[in-house]
């Protein structure tokens, strides 16, 4: 297995064998009276549900005073809902403390940078290295347990609610200096790894080391690197305590939390080989152009961390959300889409936040699959159609996405890379992953995300957008996909640090500078203007934002920079190698159509092609299992050519030769075998 | 009496009626050596100065130290005002605290959000909650009162000074913890009003509820909204207890304090009947084109919050403020123009922060009416003109403006609708308000401001520019409007959410889908292209940022929106009732001139009329008493049409069939019964 | 000597004629293995190095626990360099504390404003006032002093590092009551200075004073302005300390401490009588076109800081920095120049930060002049050259650069000027001394920087940009320029407050009106649309942003505003006066042309010229001593005429009648004397 994919899928192959596509929410029903659940019921049976994530922010209902529980409501709800079929993933509500653990015990309390203690009033708001929080979310999360854990309508256990929150109070500082000792096992190895002979920060002892604080001026970068690395990890470690407990009472169960797609603060290669089912939230912005892509980004990233194999959407907006600063609704043809992407692309579940739309609270205007104006709306009507026409796409149930091109993405990288006083706060990781993304997916080429640590032995094609810190066993990784034959392309600031940070001395990509054959020795982000490119093999064209100044050392200049400072100097490098490899370095920010081209060149070289031949622009196809997804996020009809005679899953029809997708439309098509 | 509106307007009527229309300002003499009180007093006589508000600062001055007075000084000032004739507003000094009174008593300085304790060095830093302060603030007053309490010269009291403070202390949380008893009765009321089911907020007692103070994400809108109702009673409290005070030691003086138009932290309908007189600051912007509006639209509050019955400018700068980033000065003409727009909606008093202009301290750079450069100069020879032409006003004195229409406004809709996490925070309340209130405003229409529970019967146009916080019970008072007859004009996202902030279930707006007969499901922030609207009754146009999905149930479509994801929905529509009355809802944000049209259309169906036909553009026409004043703000001359002769009060012209206005030129008319 | 220069130039005297020109740079060898010392080592010879700053961020290294010394590497690094003929600038490492000292003693860190005190993890977190910072600090200098005093190597001694920090806490507040107590006497007469009868905010006793903290509005401007003065003054005792020390235990070798040109925290006028030589550090954006011209108003300042004797560079960047948001680097042509005309403006040294790019830390990506590529690199061959080429330029050492202009700038007046609430925030100090000095440094015109209080007698002209606030005396100096029969040339918004930030009374500018014959009564920030202006002597124009409402006594208008509200105002004047001198007073912020043509008049009418005639755009000419240097900063060749035959000392080569500049080129003559 690759590492950080998730370790146990068959939870849900047993599940969606059960109840087919998972379709559904989160549903609160404390929030409600109790007619309003029957009601509940009825309606999601009519709209196809067939699970329900129950209880995530019912700690406080269910634990009203210390010790003193209440379940009478819980076991009606999941009597109600088993009755009907519906089957239930249950939470340890254990992302927000009631009141009273907080005023109680309010080391529970998690503390800004400034040595704030946060207040209840919100949501997790706990501090997570607190041994009472953590003692008492057990303790909850026990009772439960122990109580539904062989109940019939429990078919999930979902741990916490997207784990995010970061504190810096002296607790969880004893906690990080332990989680340190254990990295860098002496305090000299420390001291090495932080650099911390700049501006006199040598470490005598664990004990001198304190969570980044506030400070006059730019904090230790390495320090930052390794706080956040440790950040995820605690929160890791607060999930397992949970799991573990589960797993111990509730044998045989799948349990899972929800992740958030490509989320700063948590590595998610070190969480999937944690949970037993790969589950994100997902919310793109139906105001921005860009997000078919980048949803399809990250549910390839969710696919790659599951090993490849199914995994579910646990929450999207049926509609519009409510934490933009203007949230534009989903149409109901968008929800569709945008669900049916995630099918494509490995899903067997898409589920959302949340089933009925809150009356009060923060979250009262994010929408609901039922809206506060009730049934009888556009958007449930969408709803329950939708739930209907999941149960066409049962054959792609378990079945896989084979990828053989794959994107690098590490968060270690990440977040080295976007540490303040870099050369330039202009290069960003995401902006670049959806810039190298983008071609493949408008090309319908199949992308698996990697770390850069995997098995990249099944890819001909490596991109690797910005990996800026790469230690050196990875970097060794990526010269063997050159050394087998592959297509590897590097983006610029790539291979700069090692894996503490350290800028590497030499003439960078240090490890890759023969593979490429150029090395540079400096980052030249641009002024405004930018700076001309020549290119033979693309075309002219003018670079903006970020260059470096290379030369070449045996391999090819594919663009060369014509501006007075940089002229002469390669901007893309391409070295053909003897085992029929090749290795590129875009050492710039070109404009995307450039991208594009160079990204349309390594594929070919690579001899990877994508689902169909001359896609139009704007339509999306996938091909998973036995069924080719097209899909059009446009506003225009288009046509699409077809390698033979195909049968559309969702509508039954027929298309032969080609078939016409209206605006926002999509298919899901298996050959005819005549 | 109309909820919300001042008791005892006749402290201003005797006041008037001894002095004439009240000019003046704030008046500092601890700022200066006492050979500049004799210049002062010289000068304000020549300029027309009857009142003066003292001692709004002067605690440290007057109780250096604690307990230990000095009222020498004070006695001397008020001699030589008295002397020359000059009435005196006496302020308790109790707004900014001497440093003595934080540093001994560090609870009486004020707590942010984050739990940071203000500090002294600039004003206003004590805690409204804290025993101490209040024991010392009623302290000093009782000895002012008690000292000056049957002065002569005393002929008004002014507590405080522009309440607005909010503090996130404990001794503050008691306090919110006892008035959220009051208010709610139980704590499972409060739990229901909260709706603490949603994010594990449930309390269990009072003692565990907090002021909202810093949290990792949003916090709970019925929380912020209740604090928010409690910080204005807070302060109400505050005035309260000092004003009863006075009222007990020097019965018979009028009391007030200054309001600062539509400030957002004190709810004014909770306030007027307390205050007996009242009495605005008033700092509109002379870069800004709309400001004139928005000062009319504020001094139809005013007056409206004085039962219809005079009130008083008790601040306005003669030139530049200071606190804008760029403070584009006053002209005189402006100067002049603006006090005039202020008595002609029913100000019988027209004042200045400050007299003198200081020489040091933080407002340095505030205009006085008695400049830095002196007398000598083009600023202090108009506030003398002025203060010789505002004699020639006497008749509109104690006389009001009489309106057909009403514009409907509330403290609470306005602090739940802006919360985060709206649908779109590009929807203002204020510039709904403004939008709505300008048509009026351009066509001469008397407008009054009321509250959603104000008898309203007699008003035949209702405008209720965005409500979205609506009682039932004030529901069914603005009903009340069309089964009476009249127009009642609905904007957008209004009757959204119940008392508590709950969004109401069922299809929009809940109080009045029969009533318009259309019924909304979603609301729908525009994507930045907008989207085109058809209208036969008004013209083609693209409504920009909000729109909402309606459908017709009875009513008619005034304008319908035609872009793709809302083809179909009405965005305006009307319905006739058997009344005669109509009722219209704008389910958008329609440029300005759609929204004058609608508003002309209304005003017809309603047969509200403005003070004159065929007002020219930019002419604003205000009717008083026997007096019609029309005003030019911009810089050409307007030719105004008049039904008749009328001799100009300001400068004794006559005016038959039309008058000529100079730029930024005014005339106060009375018809002339030959 | 003029107020506010250095003291003891002899220091750099003895250093540059036993060295030459100073060349290096920080040096951090702890950064590094003992293997890399001896690369340096090498390298650095090969590159001309002579000097290097060792030990800036040492401490940690130095002393790892309390009392705890380890100087060997420091013996050995002294030993190397000594040994390869490189002098050392070695420093009491007290800019930055090692974790140990925040940690046993938290009253060492800083506090912020909102009492957050700082961490460890950056640098600079000590707080100045800390009796335990103080006396450690004192500990690790008296060791270094005692053991390397005698050291042949250290050649120099540098104190600390860009002193700048400030601290809010209780011990800050007790070193502030100590010093306003000094500076003001009695506590009346700081309530008087601090205009304290403003917002009730007398103070009863200097206990009751804190520094500046947040607080709920506007601070006390003059409370904040002594504060200021006290940060300067508190940092220069820090400095202090320490170079007595040094001074007293290694007698005869010169001390310093590195300057940060218009740095805003510290008022170097009252620095540079205590350093031994005036060190800066330079760090223009090569992106910012405007940048050569701030850098030579710097270098102008850091002479006139000298006594007009010679200064060094101590930091500039070889390439880029790493703290701006995007760091375009330096190209080597602009290094050169701008190392150049630091030595034209009056430099004998230029070093850099750093010596070898650090490879971690906060700072790992600014340049090095030795980057992380190493020395087969554009930049080192570039930092190797120069080396180089400065030997070529003895002759100029010791020499001065003589200066017939002044422009007057005051710290003091710097921070009264930009305290919030001002007329606008638009009007800025350093913009204006950029637009004034503009047009001196285009003409080639010499200029010295002199504070309000300098001996003025040498300046025919001298130009006050913006002096908010001035001190009655040195108003009193400023008028001597013209009764001595010089040009005086004063911007808008000058001499508005006395030193206490008072606004003076009268009509202003009041020391001044009188000399210019005009006087004002009104600042006047202009709407966006601006104000139009008609000139015979110059040209008509539109005046934007600032403006002042100015009647002529005496004077004649040089310019006039036409705009309705100004119309008539007089926008420059000018007074000729019977001593020959001429007054002007520029009553706007007028386009950067107009204000050219103001100063080209203004030098005519002093007889002040530049070094030559007719230069063309863009080409900047300095003479110092014998030589004259000519800068081309632009893309294109310059051609400039030349009154004889000249030899260039860079390259050898003989220019008679005319020199060609190619782009980013330079050359330094000397006239021949055939």
């Amino acid at each position: 297995m690759t590492p950080g994919t998730a370790a146990a899928q068959s939870g849900l192959g047993t599940l969606t064998s059960d109840l087919g596509i998972l379709y559904g929410g989160d549903y609160n029903p404390e929030q409600w009276p109790a007619e309003v659940w029957r009601e509940d019921v009825a309606l999601m049976r009519e709209a196809g549900v067939n699970l329900v994530t129950l209880g995530v922010f019912s700690w406080a209902r269910l634990e009203p005073r210390p010790g003193d529980y209440d379940f009478d409501w819980l076991d009606e709800v999941l009597g109600l809902l088993h009755t009907a079929g519906i089957a239930v993933d249950l939470a340890t509500p254990t992302a927000s403390p009631p009141p009273w653990l907080g005023l109680r015990w309010p080391e529970t309390r998690a503390v800004t940078r400034d040595g704030v203690r946060l207040s209840h009033g919100s949501r997790n708001h706990f501090c997570p290295s607190s041994p009472v929080y953590r003692e008492r979310a057990l303790g909850i999360a026990r009772a439960l347990v122990e109580r539904y854990g062989a109940h019939p309508a429990v078919r999930m256990w979902h741990i916490g609610n997207e784990y995010g929150q970061v504190c810096h109070c002296d607790l969880c500082g004893a906690e990080l200096q332990a989680w340190l000792c254990r990295r860098h096992g002496t305090i000299d190895e420390l001291n090495r790894a932080w650099g911390t002979s700049f501006w006199s920060q040598r470490y005598d002892d664990w004990g001198e080391i304190v969570p980044p604080r506030a400070a006059p001026y730019l904090l230790n970068p390495s320090q930052v690197l390794d706080h956040r690395r440790f950040v995820s990890d605690q929160l890791l470690a607060l999930y397992l305590e949970q799991r573990d407990l589960v797993r111990q009472l509730a044998p045989g169960v799948p349990v899972t939390t929800n992740f958030m797609g490509f989320h700063h603060a948590t590595d998610y290669w070190r969480w999937a080989p944690h949970v037993d089912v790969v589950a994100d939230d997902v919310y793109g912005d139906p105001a921005d152009a860009q997000s078919p892509a980048m949803l399809a980004l990250t549910h390839d990233l969710m696919r790659s961390l599951a090993g490849g194999g199914p995994w579910m959407v646990m929450e999207q907006a049926a509609g519009a959300v409510n934490w933009r600063a203007h949230n534009v609704p989903k149409s109901p043809a968008r929800m569709r889409l945008d669900s049916l992407r995630a099918i494509a692309r490995g899903a067997d579940g898409s589920c959302f936040f949340q089933w009925r739309a809150s009356a009060f609270g923060a979250e009262r205007f994010h929408s609901g699959m039922l809206p506060h104006a009730g049934p009888d709306t556009r958007l449930h009507r969408a709803v329950r159609a939708h739930g209907a026409e999941l149960r066409l796409l049962a054959p792609v149930l378990g079945t896989r996405v084979e990828a053989r091109a794959a994107v690098v993405f590490d968060w270690s990288s990440w977040w080295a890379a976007e540490e303040p006083a870099q050369p330039s706060d202009r290069l960003r990781v995401m902006a670049q992953m959806q810039s190298y993304y983008r071609p493949l997916w408008q090309a319908g080429v199949a992308v698996d995300v990697a770390p850069p640590g995997a098995d990249l032995s099944g890819y001909d094609l490596v991109v690797v957008p910005q990996l800026y810190l790469l230690d050196d066993a990875d970097a060794q990784n990526l010269r063997g996909v050159v050394e087998r034959g592959g297509v590897l392309l590097l983006g610029p600031f790539s291979a700069v640090a090692d894996r503490d940070g350290h800028v590497r001395q030499g003439r960078f990509p240090v490890p890759f500078a023969d593979l490429i054959g150029a090395s540079g020795e400096e980052h030249c982000p641009l002024p405004d203007s930018g700076a001309p490119v020549a290119s033979d093999a693309i075309w002219d064209f003018t670079a903006h934002m970020w260059a470096e100044r290379l030369r070449l050392e045996g391999g090819e200049a594919v663009a060369e920079f014509m501006g007075a400072d940089l002229e002469g100097c390669p901007a893309i490098v391409r070295r053909p190698h003897s085992s029929g490899g090749e290795a590129w370095y875009v050492a710039a920010t070109p404009p995307q159509q450039v991208l594009d081209e160079v990204m349309r060149q390594c594929a070919e070289a690579a001899g990877v092609r994508g689902v169909l031949d001359h896609l139009p622009d704007g339509v999306e196809a996938v091909r998973r299992g036995p069924v080719m997804f097209l899909f059009n996020a446009g506003s225009e009809e288009r046509k699409v050519a077809l390698p033979g005679s195909f049968h559309d899953l969702l509508t039954g029809a027929h298309h032969a030769g080609a078939a016409h997708l209206p605006p926002e439309g999509v298919v899901a098509l298996i050959e005819r075998t005549s």
